[in-house]
């Protein structure tokens, strides 16, 4: 008899996404007069950037001639693109990243989900909270906690961001085998200074732990003091694989690519203490179980560090930001205390009630969507996540309706 | 101290294309001046059907424009694939498929290779031998096998195709859990009739086990009739799950789009004896991990649907089972027994003596690539693969070679 993966009714019933859209659903399907604005999912709402539009044109019509169509190409992704990452997404920062060493994907949520596959099942997780929730249910998933008591999984060890400490969790007393980071942060916002991060690359090497960071929202960084990758920390090539994406880059979250980062000396061990680089087993996981980006779509994706492509991104990001500094600076008006949107594109917003509670207020009051905090983990209730993923039109009407909302 | 997931140890050291690629790249940098024809892995040549390049060119400029932009799609595919796979690869062939029982993906490689993690880790496997890697492996790196000795994993049921049974296995007499099967199969070109599939079916229904059908190559049926689906078996909705791709239908192998059908129907049941319906597991799977097809590419795929597309796609497949006739009476001439290349792209040759060799006899003699048998398992020793995936002249350029090198 064939029996399920019983990890999987551990999971709470939906996914936190999923639970939003159906509320909203019912809400619109019961009032539709009352059109809303959506800033919940973090989703781009502005058209790719002129360069990758180019970009894909032409790989179409390589793709309509037998002389310069492709087939399948390499797992790992083209060395065209590979290497335009190496170049300016790290050695422009300084960053000893070689093209062999970046891993080019459909989603950094697929490789969120998918690198603890190499893992050993019984590797101790910390996982911060609140937190992007595909780093825990993947891992439910795979049978690495206990059940859910109460909001939390039993075997996860929790790194809690409050206001208390700006959001940024410090390094625990305890030790874990596979930590999970995210700066700038989803859904708090919050970056982490250089200081905080080596005490993380530190706390790795003691620990022969290894670091997932996940710098989807790298682009948004305006400060110079903030580091972009990782790498930037010095030892953390021993320690980190990270995690890019060209979603909120270039606004490619219907066009799908992005890249995980594996440098060469990240290692792991056997049960016998033989270390196992871990470039090779991702490099066997994405060869046997993947098949590689779409040809045009690694174009479009290449396209956006040509001089043209890198201009046109800078000025998405530029404009996603001055949405956020809007709604940093209304939602302050009302009186609440907010971190992130200025090195970010999230807005995370103390509303010192129920999180549930306050969704369903703006819904209904404002038409407006935003994402509970406690969706993201129990540190986020009484929290509130914005998007500035929106026109500035809908942006400017939403913070009106909710400034008069909460009159 | 983080540890490696230990299964990874037990597969052969590296990929079958990926060894072949390796003695290829060898024998061309020491013979510059001898050029390969590639009739190995089954990779497509033609360009893409122009139904799909015009849709994938009005793709792309909606991307350009706010208006027509499009972020996440949903992560099972758009509604207007899905309704288009349902009407046109089974309603129009009597089978019972909803829309909403198809996920749009990247690749079958990836459907294939993912859909274990939805049961149990101590599923029974039934898997053919000579096979498409993927099964086998990915069940070894999630721990469901022991260590290969001479070839074979510890507790898998390897279900022989050998000349005996015309490639195509009975079923056991011993019971399993989790049954991968193949037709046209991948790589001995056989088919299974009806009455064989009922066997199946009934097998799985009386074991309560559960068929993972790989019918990526249904496009090359011609026979009337061989089945295209294993829904058109009465019975089926309640114990498969079925696998297809556009590759080698439209020629997407560079271009990236599959699905699989999971009917509401299929259960697997958990320790208590209760069921589930995979078709929620494999949701929550796909939600958790999975982030969609890109837009343009959906775009594309359902326009190989339509009456230009469809006409096209037809071309296509005609064209290659033209090479596959050629390649078929060539080596029959050459005195080997074949199968296949009726109702398949590929042609499996009974060579009589050890398929590395005959590889390698191939490379150096003649300059042509094939697949050597015993890298799909142990039953494909003594024979070899060839693809009928290349243009006309390079397939006779080829059989000229070998028979000119066999002579």
């Amino acid at each position: 008899m064939i029996r399920i993966n019983e990890n999987y009714t551990k999971l709470a019933a939906s996914y936190l996404f999923a639970d939003i859209s159906r509320r909203v659903g019912a809400y619109t399907a019961a009032n539709p007069g009352k059109p809303v604005i959506r800033l919940g999912i973090g989703d781009v709402t502005e058209p790719l950037p002129a360069a990758c539009i180019e970009a894909l044109h032409a790989a179409t019509d390589e793709m309509s001639r037998r002389e310069t169509f492709k087939g399948y190409g390499p797992e790992q992704g083209y060395a065209f693109l590979r290497e335009a990452v190496a170049q300016h997404d790290y050695a422009a920062r300084g960053c000893n990243v070689a093209p062999d060493e970046i891993f080019i994907s459909d989603g950094a949520k697929c490789d969120c989900g998918n690198i603890q596959e190499i893992f050993a099942n019984d590797a101790r997780l910390a996982i911060p909270d609140p937190v992007y929730p595909v780093y825990v249910d993947t891992n439910v998933m795979a049978g690495r906690t206990g059940p859910n008591v109460g909001g939390r999984y039993e075997g996860i060890l929790y790194l809690e961001s409050t206001a208390a400490n700006g959001y940024v969790p410090a390094v625990p007393s305890a030790p874990a085998d596979l930590v999970y980071l995210c700066f700038p942060n989803n859904p708090t916002g919050a970056v982490a200074t250089r200081a905080q991060l080596e005490a993380w690359v530190d706390y790795a090497r003691r620990n022969k732990a290894v670091l997932l960071f996940d710098s989807a929202y790298e682009a948004y960084i305006r400060d110079p003091q903030v580091p972009h990758s990782i790498y930037e920390i010095e030892g953390a090539r021993e320690v980190a694989i990270e995690f890019r994406s060209f979603s909120k880059t270039a606004g490619f979250t219907g066009t799908r690519c992005a890249y995980t980062v594996v440098p060469k000396s990240v290692v792991a061990w056997d049960a016998a203490g033989k270390p196992h680089a871990l470039h090779a087993l991702w490099n066997r996981r994405q060869t046997t179980k993947f098949n590689g980006v779409s040809y045009p779509i690694q174009r479009a994706a290449a396209a956006a560090y040509s001089a043209a492509g890198s201009a046109q991104t800078r000025a998405l990001t530029d404009f996603y930001l001055g949405n956020a500094k809007l709604i940093r600076e209304a939602m302050g008006r009302l009186g609440f205390a907010c971190s992130g949107g200025d090195n970010a594109p999230y807005i995370w917003i103390n509303v010192g009630r129920d999180s549930w509670a306050f969704f369903d207020l703006l819904l209904e009051k404002a038409q407006v969507v935003c994402t509970p905090g406690v969706g993201f983990g129990t540190c986020g209730e009484g929290h509130i996540r914005i998007s500035a993923f929106n026109s500035r039109e809908n942006v400017e009407k939403a913070l009106a309706r909710i400034a008069a909302a909460l009159a």
